[in-house]
């Protein structure tokens, strides 16, 4: 699926709308209940069923997918009181990674990336928001990135289910991060499966891979840079919804995204060697076949044109007399091929 | 239209001057008068009259268009009380995109991008002032941007009719910012209908539409950057005249206007791509016709030559009285010719 | 005029000495008088004579063109008071664009672009002093750029001739600034010009011209920066010497001197877009010159061959004897050449 | 040994594991006690004995070799009180060298390069904490990097041995950046050879050479850029545990990570330089063997094409039965022949 | 002389020891004491008689030539008491260019350049050390530099014997500067004269001088840079072996710093300029080879063609018997090729 750089429905206030592709057919929500003592999960159409059960003594954790119904929004910003602002940058699928602090609660949108089979990847836009005792995700469509720490959160002896929401926060963002290493390591093997090809005979194709790869690289860079300054950002603004130990493990998180971002230029770099070598095999291999038609010429036209003097037609050709015309024609012809080919060999022709 | 990047007319100060070219022929005011209970919207030529029926109790629209006659200018600067060198800008329509605060009003100029059939962008200068109850806007020529705002101010329930000038003058930025979205749209499906053109079959027309896509995309770099610092500037300088509820807006087209700009670079680099691609490709399909050429040069040079040597008329050439001498001749010459190619297509030159 | 980069004569301190070339024959002082009441005007070779009239309860503007007669520097200098270091910076020709601020006088250099018919631009450098009440201009050569403020100062009714001598001094670096623009204009019509002709018939004088505009930039590109830190650096470090409203026009011409660089930078994206394109175009009308070769070859040779086969003296070659032998073979010949024109043209060759 | 630039077990936090290669068989823990009158060297692969025998009191060097034993970090951890993400980065081989301040100790990661025979540098990473009176150093693979500060140590009369573990701590880092110098070395000699390679006879493996010191310098700059900011962050957070003298000595190795840096652009720039002349060379190489066939074939086609002439079969051809017939085409073919060589010397084409 | 641009021997700390080239025999010091009414100069090889000789309240100056004496480094190092990383800073002679201060003096490492009449640059390390009433210098070998400054310190009326230490200190930095000079001018006429060579007959060995102004450009490059650090540092630093007046005497070093700094980079655009130039050119000579041959060729095959099928030995061949066959064939094939002479001529193929 190739994703547009820039979203066409402008960006334009008014009615909540959403804009982007309808990527999964239904939207649906999870909600996570726990504490120490307690885990609940429920998986429903309903908003406004879940919306009823939710206690704000615990922790909870709602995880939207599928974007398109609006509606769900509309109820879930009432309820947590979100700015308009917030619910039009989650409806707005094509966001730029961001960090905003509200009084109530903090807002956080990144990409994130799934693994694909295929050569390009597969990404969606996710928008965070935590308060309190509440974790709100919104994604486009269903991904198992967070599945670890659905797991972790119903073992009663992990850190995310003994801690507040704000580690949760941190393991949502952590997992985020993580994604794009996945999308590295394509690259990577991409890289080097090509380098090899190149090595051993170039093809035209080769140079449209090249442009793929250089293509993904771009994204991964439009969608780690800003998310690199929303973290940071996160990690300056202190707000008393993050503890200082959570604060220590966005850190973390930080250090990782700086990593990924060292990665996607050092691949960058290793992209534009790749078109280098192409270009110079592409040319070596041309450069290759004309030195055989160059040398093959240079031998034959020369022979040719003796071969051709004693094709005229003249009547007063003396040499066509000769006994040993034809033979000594034949031999100078060889001795001349001959002395061009050594003087080639000798000038490091071939 | 091809515009230029600099004006000719220098920006000597001295008497008020139009400095940039007619593009509409008649100067109109359209006079918009506002507030919860009232909507009145007046279309002169007259300047006198509008000025006379401004009432700075209510909110007050006055959108110029048409900046040639200077008269008009003059009247509305000494009513409204614009600094000399602000009018001066406006003038010039060649001016950078920026931001001044004044101690009673504050000064705004950008770029403004339309829609166009045509390959080169469409664009006029903007220039909008913001006093306590008045917003004044300056344009070359009528553009059809505006035309949601007047219609949601026509709306009493809507909230610019309800709210103050600040809120109005946010959503003429916002306007302002996604036009640049309609200009950077058409250089994304013009790149994509450019990608495939050149991978099916480059031609050297293709060379003159890339540069014309990194003009456009230069233009674009060149009103957005500034007009980023503007909105930048706009924010941070907190002045009486945009309330607190206004400047998160604003927060939020800045946003957008980084996201145009990260869409800019992007596409630049797409373009310096396809531009690759335009090269490869014609360095490509030059090859593949001089590869032709060599092969059947190398195939035929060497077989021309032995028929230029049966050709010699020597009196004494013992293979020419032979019986099989043609047969064997042509089987010679087409076993050469098989056993090129086949060294040919061992070392995968075709 | 070719200008050397760099001067040869080093910097070292000592004597003061005159370190560039003698563009104009005399020294010549001009000396301008002027308050709301009156206005003076002596030209004079006689610095002395000069000196004397100077009265410092006036507006006093005192113009020195031509720099290699050191001694009137040095009357100046112990007449204003001006550092050592100054004079010596007035008398490198040589000097970077810059902003120093003395306890009784500003001290400002610049370069000053003038209109010329040929290729490369003229330029000399100009030294700004301006004290309490007067003025002092340095320069290598006359120049026409400050024509309209001595028309204006003539003139009773003009702001500068009614204003204090910092007036004055923005007029003057307003002027400078709008030097810039002229040569701007020249690089622009000749991208022009040069981009037709490259289309039409790229020749290989053009990538010379092409050189000599990029060499045009770098130096306008190499006097507008500092040129930009210079004029920033003035309006930072507040003055008594610049009141409050020259101040706010100082900050227009550093707007225009930004919009000069935006120019500027945009000229170079576009001059090297030029090269691309005359390096293209040179490319493709080389390649379709060899396609033509190309074409033609690969149609003649094999039918020269066939041609070179019924040539040979074989006696039993049985073709040769048959009627319609000879048509026969011109028909094979014929069909050769057309199948091949036809394989051509569907693998759009040409 | 290829190392891949981004490790592929992604950083999710959990339980401790190892992500990297195994490159040493056994895991060993070197200790040494020392201060100025005592030194006591163990080393053991039994962490437990070893943790018994520390006494704080001393200054005390652990090293570690061998990472994918966590169960001795494990034990180290919880003696010395080491943050769990700490233990995380020592376990992570491929993390980005960094510099970071706990309440109890200073904890900094590095690339350390090792001389090699081979064409790629072989490299490691290395975690250092320093406490109170603790050095704790973590590699994956022994080197004899820090042989000689061993030795140093055991000399009572050094003064690394008589001072307080930050001493140690520098000579540690010390040779880390040391260490940097000796691959740099490598690159600068094999850039000499192949610059001399690449005059004689350029070849087309010189391409992959090139590439891969391209490669190594992307290495090189990825490991020193963090590696400054470490030193410098390391620089300015003053804490307890270096004392002012060892300060001023960090300053030293931030110059010569520093020099290291430079030196690393300066070969960037020599690389791409000698990219360029394998380039050029290579092209030079083609266009004179290119050279030669076009000389050789713009003098025997035309001279071909008159032997051919007179090879035409045509009853009446007047020359052909003229006595000096055949000498005089053969005089006015090698003028034709010797006018063209004179020609194209000339010309200045051979 | 080839440099290094990285010293082979690390940095390791330990012994004092020359880290460089012994580029001069004899090591030597020359000592010259002055104030306003005294002057005396000696140069011994005796750095303890020298020594002696210092009075502290005199102004002194120590210049040392050859540092492979590590000896007397000891000593000058205990009178002055000079930390032993500066000292070991002054035997590294390739140092980074840089500032630092003591409490009792400042320390400066700066490159020097000589003049030289070869090809590529001659440069040495300086370092300059200086107190309250001395200051030291350190080269690797004897320069004229320096020359102009004893002169003037012989004269009593100049400004250099009448100050303190540290306008002496300024002398000293601003010579070393305008040594930047002089390898820019060299620069600056090579470029002209290989412009002016490759537009007339661009030749192989052009590639390898323009490599060598490269190679230049980033020694300068690199060695102005730091300095200027150094330099503003040293401005910004203020201590009070500097005084007010020489402050701004050292601003104006700073300002031709820049001014080198600007020139380089210049100069590098302009050498990059070179390249486009020399390969345009290049590339223009081997397309105007080959023009030629394309033409000839595309002239020629074909009439040779018809050459080759009059000379066919078919049977029946009415042509061959018309007594006009020969002269309307001759007639055809001449017809032939000044067509197609036209038809290139008018597509203005040459």
């Amino acid at each position: 699926m190739k994703k547009k750089f820039i979203n066409k429905k402008g960006l334009a206030p008014g009615n909540l709308e959403f804009h982007g592709e309808i990527v999964s057919e239904n939207s649906l929500v999870e909600f996570i209940e726990f504490s120490t003592h307690k885990f609940n999960r429920h998986v429903s159409s309903n908003i406004e069923e879940i919306s009823s059960k939710i206690d704000l003594n615990n922790q909870n954790w709602l995880s939207f997918v599928g974007l398109h119904n609006v509606d769900y929004l509309k109820i879930i910003g009432e309820k947590f009181k979100i700015h308009r602002l917030h619910l039009e940058d989650i409806l707005n699928t094509d966001h730029r990674p961001k960090f905003e602090k509200q009084n109530n609660y903090l807002f956080f949108v990144a990409k994130l990336f799934s693994k694909t089979d295929g050569t390009t990847s597969n990404y969606e836009q996710i928008s965070i928001i935590i308060g309190n005792s509440f974790v709100l995700t919104f994604q486009e469509k269903e991904s198992d990135v967070f599945k670890i720490i659905k797991t972790d959160l119903e073992r009663n002896d992990s850190k995310v289910r003994n801690s507040k929401c704000d580690y949760l926060f941190y393991r949502i963002i952590d997992s985020i991060v993580d994604s794009f290493y996945y999308s590295l390591e394509k690259v990577s093997s991409d890289i080097e499966v090509l380098e090899n090809q190149i090595h051993d005979n170039p093809k035209s194709e080769n140079h449209k891979q090249i442009q793929e790869l250089k293509r993904e690289l771009i994204l991964l860079r439009k969608s780690a840079y800003p998310l690199r300054e929303a973290i940071s950002k996160l990690q300056k603004e202190s707000s008393e919804l993050i503890s200082q130990d959570t604060s220590t493990y966005i850190g973390d998180v930080y250090d990782h995204c700086v990593q990924v971002l060292d990665g996607i230029e050092t691949y960058r770099d290793l992209t534009s060697s790749l078109m280098d070598l192409y270009m110079t095999s592409m040319s070596n291999k041309m450069n290759e076949v004309m030195k055989v038609l160059t040398i093959i010429s240079t031998i034959f036209i020369p022979i040719t044109f003796i071969a051709g003097v004693y094709g005229m037609n003249f009547e007063y050709m003396p040499e066509l007399t000769l006994k040993w015309g034809y033979p000594i024609a034949m031999l100078v012809m060889i001795l001349l091929a001959v002395g061009m080919l050594f003087y080639f060999k000798k000038k490091k022709w071939f």
